[in-house]
Parts: structure tokens; sequence; C-alpha cells
């Protein structure tokens, strides 16, 4: 690690100096926690296709890809030339304009509960508008959420994201109590804690397939079992879509698993990487944000703020769906190359390492002792997370390919198979140095 | 008011049109509750300095300006080029980026509080996060807002924002006993409220000048003495400078006050009409963010999101308080215009209305008596809002000039006195056919 270390620090001096700057102006050098790393993070310069560029001018193939909102790549084709043009128009009109028009037509057509449709600025504010909806519908409190189920920052869900899962996420939170959390992929410990807040039991809301928690799918079974629980019980059924809606298809996850959520979030790709989160439902749950049927007192206050539907954001998602809806192979492309990916990380670590995911996102988990399951985030937990940082540094320093360290990778339409190669041989030199 | 609304309604076939399609789509067919007016909105086509197009082609004076986040007008000389050339190096990287340290070094130099700073996505977020902070640095739970203080729609402010008070704004909403709200500009009434939670007081959050609330300056006075009491009692003093933040100045308000914040939030005109919300703060306060000082259960989990610090909004806000910086004259300039426009109204409609305001921010209150102030958002509250908004449609149908109805105006580097003299001409004729 120190011969890495000196790698990394030998081809990124600019970077070394510019985050000393950051550091001063900035807590811990950076805007998001996870984006900090060893010794420092490199600075980025420019972005273009599956590479990230820093400011040494090193080149690193992405599998971040912008949080994994980048599903065509950096600065892609069709989306840059429409997005320059909207440009031309003006950015920022803080009114009605057509370009949402275009992309909400194109979210209901591929999503069947989006009977209405509501954009504010990020994955945060979506769940938190979500969680508020519910709670108005059905003049309950208690939201469940997953044990390592990440829905942004907002107050309302922030807990049990992190293992430990028993300790608080933050200090200033002050109302953590309505929030309660579920063994992730276990219907009999789900069912068992739901029912004890049943009465109270304003909505369930999960990810499909956990993201942040370590790129978990839930099973099919389970995600059936919790929507049954909360449907006969008055709950509100809320899938946040943000990673996996048009992910893996032309539209989200759920309608693969013949589901029926009341409430679906969406961001990252629909905004085509421009700043985005959605909130998409039933008319009848929907309706409880009508300022024309409601009273404020009697309404889910559901804004969406200065930058909400801006035709910046508009314009980009609508061309991401557009073409992934023209290019009919992507799909099949992404699955391939990720599914290849898992196959080549199993054999290479034999036995060491679990690779989760499904379609395009996949995450490498350093297993124990070489027979676990990774079903929970508790799992991924136990799994050795440093090694995982380790081999992803390593493959910065010395191999120009980006993960951010310790976090589930993407491909997008910008990989072809040599990254699959590229990657596999950089797993198979990380292995042999253990 | 049913000619206006005919000639209205002949001249936005086209807008007419779309926002039927949008009502299909989109509870109350926007994104912004506040973006609706009767009998339907304008859909807007482009915009251009001082100008909105609509899709019918019609031409608007903007007084809204992006929710008053455009100071230089619409796709702005200078901005259009840095930003154009940005996106062609990529418009998300989720790492870090040298865009941020230019943004961060303008930020920091103008703002003294801004011993460190954090990039989130919106307003809503910034302010989220100020009020986690506060309670994580104080341990304490209680927060104090303004009657009629607007700070976003994070649940962990909303409460008290829309006449009447008393009221709750939203269904849905489970902690509001731990907001308490205070009458604005009202010394002695604060401070009694403030005594009764002083031992649990975290914060005490206010826009120096109620924006939503009603375009009303806070008197020093006033903020000097809450100041001192949050101070004395070991509260935190946060100011909301979203809306006045490099609006008045090259720099914040609290500046010309004397006052001395802990915490600053800033957005709109910073982000030069991107995406964007800023958390300024002390060293001493930011560090309980620190990951590298606090364990999580220690420490307020501030994020920052998908988005935050996105190489488009950095630039395109550098770039703006660049030019801010630059043009010297620019800040007397709009206040110039708006000095000469509340004047003008208060003219105009001798006696019936009290203009609020400051620099370039105005608002036409119509008063019920002739003898009104307007100190408060209580005061604002009890003026005809319905006659506000007939004025502002009455120039939108008729004369090309665009507030949203019943909102403040804002005057950008684009408006020349011509613009004041137009809309006094509008305000003349309006008061004739009262």
């Amino acid at each position: 690690m120190e011969n890495t270390e000196r790698t990394y620090r030998q081809k990124t001096p600019k970077s070394a100096k510019i985050f000393a700057r950051s550091q001063k102006l900035h807590v811990n050098g950076v805007h998001h926690n996870i984006r900090f790393f060893e010794p420092y993070p490199f600075v980025t310069r420019a972005a273009s296709g599956k590479f990230l560029i820093d400011v040494d001018s090193n080149k690193y193939v992405d599998y971040w890809m912008g949080h994994w909102s980048l599903i065509l790549g950096h600065a892609a084709a069709g989306v840059y030339e429409s997005v320059r043009e909207q440009l031309k128009q003006g950015w920022m009109y803080g009114t009605v304009n057509e370009q949402t028009m275009e992309l909400s037509e194109k979210i209901a057509s591929a999503v069947p509960v989006a009977e209405k449709i509501r954009y504010v600025t990020s994955g945060t504010e979506a769940t938190m508008y979500a969680v508020r909806l519910a709670r108005a519908v059905t003049g309950r409190k208690i939201v469940a959420k997953i044990d390592g189920g990440w829905h942004g920052y907002t107050s309302d869900l922030l807990k049990t994201v992190n293992w430990p899962f028993s300790k608080s996420e933050s200090r200033g939170l002050t109302d953590e109590r309505h929030i309660i959390s579920l063994p992730y992929n276990d219907v009999e410990g789900s069912i068992e804690i739901l029912k004890k807040a049943r009465k109270d039991l304003a909505a369930v809301i999960i990810e499909p397939m956990l993201g942040g928690g370590g790129c978990i799918p839930a099973r099919k079974d389970y995600l059936k079992a919790v929507q049954e629980y909360a449907k006969d019980n008055g709950a509100i059924f809320v899938l946040d879509e943000i990673v996996t809606g048009f992910r893996f298809r032309h539209g989200c996850m759920y309608a693969t698993m013949g589901l029926d959520p009341d409430i679906v979030t969406l961001g990252k790709i629909v905004g085509g990487g421009f700043p985005i989160g959605v909130i998409c439902a039933k008319d009848e749950i929907f309706k409880y944000a009508d300022t024309k049927k409601f009273p404020k007192e009697g309404r889910a206050y559901i804004g969406g703020g200065t930058f909400s539907a801006n035709p910046m954001s508009m314009t980009a998602g609508s061309r991401t769906l557009e073409i992934l809806k023209r290019k009919k192979s992507i799909y099949s492309k992404l699955e391939s190359l990720g599914r290849k990916t898992r196959n080549a990380l199993t054999k290479v670590f034999d036995g060491k390492v679990v690779v989760t995911g499904t379609g395009s996102l996949f995450m490498t988990h350093f297993v124990a002792d070489g027979t676990a399951q990774v079903q929970s985030a508790a799992d991924a937990a136990r799994c050795d997370t440093h090694l995982l940082q380790q081999f992803h540094f390593e493959m910065i320093a010395k191999d120009g390919i980006f993960f951010l360290p310790g976090k589930l990778g993407a491909f997008s339409d910008a990989h072809t198979d040599d990254d699959v190669k590229s990657l596999t041989a950089s797993a198979e030199k990380f292995r042999q140095s253990l």
C-alpha cells in the first residue's frame, strides 16, 4: 500500500495542491462525505465518454459515473447538443415550460404509477415529499425503511443507514421515533416489526435494489410480502427507484417484479446528469397535494423549489430517455457487461468475494470465510470493506480505473468489453498481491 | 377583469393547450405551487436578458427573474460563455473539481462567516442542514423562526409560513413542536417567546429581509436584539441570505447591519441560476460536521447529495460573482432602479399602497385604509393581496410585464430606466381603472 500511495502522489501533484486549498475552504475538503478518500481525492478537470480526466492529465475509466446518474457516459452525444441549444434559450425560467411536458410524457408512458408527476431538485427532496405525502394520505406517522436503506439526507428518513444500525446517524435530529427499520430480504423479521407499528404505519419505503447499502437486489417474494402487508393495513407502499429507474430497462424495476407501488421516486438517470428528483404517484394519492382540493392544513405541502423543472434538467432528462428508447440494444449491452464482470471477478477472486448486483451495477464484497452470502446491508458491512477500498485505490493509482473507493460500479453505454478485460486484469493483479 | 382575461386568452392560445397537457400530467399543472395563476400560466419558450418569451411569442419584461436568482438577467453574457465551455468538459463529475475552489474563494472573501463552506443542491437542503448543524452543536432541539419566514420546504422549518400562522402548513408533518415562531420586527414580543424556550433553544433562523413573507426588511435593532439573546443564551444565530446574499452588495446583507451570525445560508444568485444551496459557517461551528473529528452519532450528518458542487452550478456562480465584482456600478444602478420604482408606485397609488423592499427588490401592498405600515408578514397578509394579483395580471395580459402574480419584483442588470417608466405607466393605467 505504501508503494501504491507513493505512485498516486507522484501522479497527482496538482490534485494534492488544489485539495489542500479545498481543505481550507471546505469541511473534509469535499461536498459529499463519500467523495473523500485517502490520501486525497484527485481533482477532476474534465469528463468525456467513459473517462474522468484529472488536473494532472491522468485519465480514469470511470465506474462512478456521476453517482450512477450518467447511463450514456459523460457529456454524451445527443444529450450534449440538446442541452447546448437549451443553454442559448436560457437555463432558468422559474415558470411553466414545454420541456417539462416532454420529459413527463416520456416518464408517464414508461412508468405506470406516474399518473401524476412532480419535479423537485434532488433525490433527498423527492423522498422527503414522498414520505410527507404518505403521511398526509393516511393521517399516520410511522414510516418503515430498511436497515441500510438510503434515501438521501432528509431528516424524515435519516436512520439505520450505516452500520451499526443501532447508532443514530447524526446529532441534531429531533424525530427518529417515527422511523422504524426492517431487516432486508427477511420476510418474517420484517412483518413482525411492521405488525407492532400497524395502526400508525403510514408507509414503507424500499429501494428494490439496496444501492448505498451494498448493491443488493431485493428478493421478489420479499417485496411482494411487504407490499401486501402495507396494502392490507392501510399503509402506502413507496419504492425508491432513484438509482434503479431506467437503469435496467426503459422504466422501473418494479414492473419486472409484478409490484404495484403507490408512490415511486426517481432521480439520477431521468435528469441526464442535471439536478433532479421526481415524485411519481397515482392520482388518488397525489390529489392530497392539490391546492384546489384541500386547504393548506389538509394537504401535503409539496413544493418543488426554485430550480424545479428547470429547462436544463428537463432537456437533459428528456433527451436521455429518448436515446435510451431508440437504442434498443443498450440495456442488453449493459446487462452483458455487468454479467461478464460479475462472473470474471467471482472467478478471479476464487471464493474470496461475492459480487452482487444486477444489470449494469455490481459490487465486490470480500467475504470473511469464503462462504457468506450477501443479502443485506448487515451482510455487506461484515465483509472486509477496507480490502475493497484498497482494491479500488490500487486501480486508481496504478491502472487508471476509477471506482469511488468502497462503492458499487456502474457501466455506461460508453464502456465496452475491453473495459471488462482491463478490470479483470487489474483484479487478477490485485489478487496476486494479497 | 373579464376583459383582461379575454385579452390574455386571445394572446396565449398555445400556452392554453400546453397547460391543459400539463394539468393531466402534473398536480395543479405546475412544479411549484406559486407558479400557477388563473386562468392558466403562460408557457415559457425562451428567456433572454430582461425578457421571458412564451410559446405564442409574447414577450414579457420579467421581474420574477427565476425566483430572483438571476441578478444579471437571463442567459447573461459572460456567464453564458463560461457555462457553454464547461458543458463541453462535462456537466456532472461526482468528484472534487477546481471550479468549486474558485466559487468558494470568491464567497469566502466576501462573506466573513464563510470560514467553511458546503454546497448542496437547493436552498431547502441548505436550511435543513443549517438547523441540523445548530442542533448538533448545542445538543438542543428548539429552533425559532419568524411568522412568515420562508426557508424552503424542509420538514424542519415548515411552520408559520403563510397566513394564518396558527394553522399547520401541511398534513404529514410529525415534529412541529420543536419549531417556535416569533413576531417579526417586534423585539419585546420575540424575546418573550424566546425566553420560554431558553433552555432548549438550539437556534434562531431569520431572513434579514422577509422574502416570500412580503419583501420586508428587518429593522437593525430587531436583528441585533435577537442575535444578542441567542448568543447570551447559548443558541446559534442563523441568517438565511438565500434571497439577500449578493443581492444588494458584493457579499451579505448582515455586514451592513453590524451583525455576527454563526451560520449563513446562501443560494439563488451565487449559483448564477443553476441549482445550488450553500451552508457557510464559522470553523468552530462547522467542525461538528467533520468526519475526522466526530463519530457519526456525535456529528451533524451533512451530505450534499449527488449534484452538490457540480461543475455547471460552480461555474455559473463563480462567473456571476466575478462579473458582480468587476462591474462596480451594478449595485448602485440596481438600487437606483428600485428606489425610483418604489417612489413612483407610491406616488401613483397615492396613499393606497405601501411599497416595501430595498435595493433592487420591491413589493406593492394595497393597504386597507391608506394608513397602515407593513412591517411584518401579518401586516402584509392583511393587505388586499387579491388586488395585487389583479394588478400583476393586468400587466401580464396587456402590457407585457411579468411579475409572478402577488409576489415581489426584482430588477436585474438587464433592466433600465425605461422599464421604470413602463411600469409606472402601467400602474397609472391600473389606478385609473380602479
